[in-house]
């Protein structure tokens, strides 16, 4: 007879163990290169073909874990991680994902566990507390929140419950006619959550960006846009608003944009992800002004809130809209509870059915740090990306393509920096037409005269810096295209990070820049 | 300067501390009342109003873990909970979890972290093969596994995909004609993935099944139904076939649907979200018969396969439907990898971005116990329920309303059992009209001349048996109403039960009959 699989002192003697591998993995962080050098297809040869008949021992898997799997990791803990946006763990943020794992409660409704949806509801309410919501937002208000997995899940939720209150409207056979917009800066899942929903992919609107509002969605070309597909016959639905685009964290203007969504009848969601924690520091508040004016708000705390992933925050302000669209009321579900009418069944809020108790990891980090610490870690953050942006501005070959106003810096090695324009093909195996001449990987053609070209070459370099700088394996940057720019990305937010790591980010890129820009001058 | 909220050795002292709460909570575990006894709104008079702005201690956070955590929990890990379907957690399936959470990728594509997609296409194709899936579901074949959050999930990208591949053919203006099909026995999750997707409403076919086919889908139904929206000009799309239904464990016969469906080119998913696991299991593999000729199969390893929450295994035949539909390319995750074909970018596969390192679990799970051991386990939880079974065969007052297939047993006090047939109207708030009389709450009518009231009175003592049993705190059932005859469900898969507990459990139900039948008989 087999052991039981959850036999208590032999969970506490396996569960001390994988701590420590994960202190000790914490501790060795900097020895890995950030950016993993795995080949495609590297574990298949490493692994066995099938599942092993008899057990194995715990001590030979995490010994496989160190030889095999850690080797085909980027670093995301690591504090020379600054690519994307950062996947900010904590201690706090561990615990209460490690003690949901262990209590293991499927939370879809009240009566399933009480204390999940429970305390779902007060740190929904803490946080937006703490974010200076409108009461419209709280359960203390009108409104309330839910924690999803992701912003995609939180962006359908709402379309969903606005599109069927629209075609409630409208009628359901006019659902080819609902168009919903961003800009060209929204973040892609909000295209994916409209194909989903079942929005025409030819309602699908871009309003352009451009540099001159630092990449902001204009309202007044969002109001062009409407008109025309009002004028159209179409149904305008839904608006997308982001707090801290992804590739240059812009901010649109809430309150302009609600302005032109509310004479339209449209349904207005902020997608803060990112930047949305930054706003509980009053320095930043400013950024999500106009949000009173908005359906919906949603931010990952398991971005730069320093809970694990996943963890997305929604308030809403009409909750009956969303639970209208998407409630369940089985059979076997049915309870006391729930009849009564004095309970939350989040299931309903939601798009699964089960739920895990994220709650417990937001709590862990709320009261563990504080909200001065918390304050106090996100400003240490965009304290660093200044200071990055210091060292860059120092050294006039780089330039800070679009205004920082987080912790992350978008910049380049700037066309000044370079006398001697030639295209060198590196990173693309098609081959390139210039001036009617093919240039093929490896070859390079002098381009000095064609302003168009220029900024090709200077795309090319920027992009060549980025591939040495992340092969060095030192640190991890990534990168973005806005305005036709190739811009660097520098994210601080791991939460590791020190003031010492982003200087030796600083030298790292400096060196390289030095080897790639000895061709070019 | 606060201390970094990730520092190494104070991550390891606290994992160390919660560690040692959830072994302590396992060994106490049945102290608790299974189903919590909390009232609605309990946690809001015992938390402050908002969050702290000092840091609080993890010691002082534990201690209220357990005075207002622990009362508002309902214990799933609880081996006396047999309510609804296990969530049978293991030490294996925690540790994998603690792991993906102390390395906290975030593994959108291959590049994000390759060991998290190599290893997840790895356990995809072994637990495949543990299924005896054909190479056709299989990465060593020509499709391939991900894995989800849940089912729901799991229905939607799998009907998203086959809602795109059909209305590229028929015209997108066809939304409004596509239908959909399922079972008075198919989990809601179903119906809210087709709302969610964009299905028209009255689009959505239930095929009503009864006792002669213990609660199965009949094919031949199925099929009129589907011909009868054929005359009408609509467009049959998608049938959910389930094996394990949610009330009964019922299994629909994968062959015949598939077939009826295979003539109309609609797409057939498998939910096997409870009973999947099963048939690992030599004996249980013909549940899943005909499975070769499905588009996708699914199943829950978060509910039977001592994986924790959440984690659903979904299998597809066609990837390239669902990448077609579900695939998004945005500037800044584009890499050299992606660009190369040569890998997997599971973004493309489900609904979200951001994805948690979920394999590690199901690898953990697989090798700590390898296929022998957890085929033991699943067969020692079919044994418990056949335990539970001979005890109420051995006493006639009880009956199994549906044969039981796997390790939930159906059964409720037989009508044989009640000589005075009276309507005591005991949990519906509602006035009740019974022979021109109206029975208020508390009162009784004796009815022993009708058989529908007959019947409604034996569903009361059922649910009367129920809730006596559940408030006793010692185990949690739940129910279902199957052909209008309420069942009681008990259903073994926590991973801590024994026989002992199996036998506990039946006495307590005993009791409570006697109790309740000495008012009927």
């Amino acid at each position: 007879m087999a052991t039981n699989p959850l036999e208590p002192e032999e969970f506490r003697r396996q569960g001390h163990m994988i701590i420590d591998f994960i202190a000790d993995y914490y501790n060795n962080i900097e020895k890995y290169p950030v950016l993993s050098r795995a080949e495609p297809g590297y574990l298949r040869t490493r692994l066995p073909k099938s599942a092993p008949n008899n057990p194995e021992p715990i001590e030979t898997i995490l010994k496989d874990v160190n030889s095999h799997i850690i080797p085909g990791l980027t670093h995301w803990q690591s504090p020379n991680h600054f690519a994307l946006f950062p996947s900010s763990g904590s201690t706090a943020g561990f615990l209460g994902e490690t003690l949901a794992a262990g209590l293991n409660v499927v939370g879809f409704n009240w009566v399933s566990s009480p204390a999940a949806t429970e305390l779902e509801t007060i740190v929904m309410d803490w946080l937006g507390q703490m974010l200076k919501l409108p009461k419209s937002f709280l359960f203390s208000g009108t409104g309330g929140g839910v924690l999803q997995g992701t912003t995609c899940e939180a962006i359908i939720c709402t379309l969903v419950a606005a599109r069927d209150r629209k075609l409630s409207a409208i009628g359901r056979e006019n659902i080819g006619k609902l168009v919903v917009y961003g800009s060209d800066q929204t973040h892609s899942g909000f295209q994916k959550a409209s194909r989903i929903a079942g929005i025409h992919p030819d309602n699908y609107r871009v309003v352009e960006t451009n540099k001159t509002t630092s990449f902001a969605m204009s309202s007044e070309a969002l109001r062009r846009s409407i008109e025309a597909d009002v004028e159209a016959g179409l149904a305008p639905l839904f608006v997308c608003a982001t707090v801290g685009t992804t590739s240059t964290t812009a901010v649109d203007p809430l309150g302009p944009i609600a302005e032109v969504a509310k004479e339209y009848g449209m349904w207005v969601h902020v997608d803060a992800a990112y930047a949305g924690s930054a706003c509980i520091c009053p320095e930043f508040r400013h950024f999500i002004d106009g949000v009173e004016r908005m359906n919906s708000f949603s931010f990952n705390a398991h971005k730069w809130f320093f809970t694990t992933l996943d963890c997305c925050c929604l308030w809403v302000k009409d909750p009956g809209a969303l639970t209208k669209s998407l409630s369940t009321d089985p059979e076997i579900l049915k309870n006391k509870a729930t009849e009564s009418k004095k309970v939350i069944d989040y299931k309903d809020w939601q798009i699964t059915l089960n739920r895990r108790f994220r709650a417990l990891k937001l709590w862990l980090v709320l009261r563990s740090y504080g909200v001065e610490r918390l304050q106090g870690f996100l400003r240490s953050h965009v304290r660093m990306a200044k200071l990055f942006e210091a060292l860059l501005e120092e050294d006039d070959r780089f330039e800070v393509v679009v205004p920082r106003s987080f912790a992350v810096v978008c910049f380049r090695v700037s066309p000044l920096a370079i006398s001697k324009f030639k295209l060198i093909i590196i990173t693309s195996s098609n081959d390139h037409k210039i001036e009617n001449d093919v240039v093929r990987k490896g070859e390079c053609c002098v381009i000095n005269g064609d302003a168009a070209l220029r900024e090709k070459c200077i795309n090319e370099v920027n992009r060549e810096l980025l591939e040495l700088v992340n092969g060095s394996g030192r640190v991890y940057m990534s990168h973005g295209v806005v305005g036709g720019v190739f811009v660097l990305r520098f994210a601080v937010g791991a939460t590791l990070t020190e003031e010492s790591h982003v200087v030796r980010a600083w030298k790292v890129v400096k060196e390289h820049a030095d080897t790639i820009l000895a061709n070019y001058n």
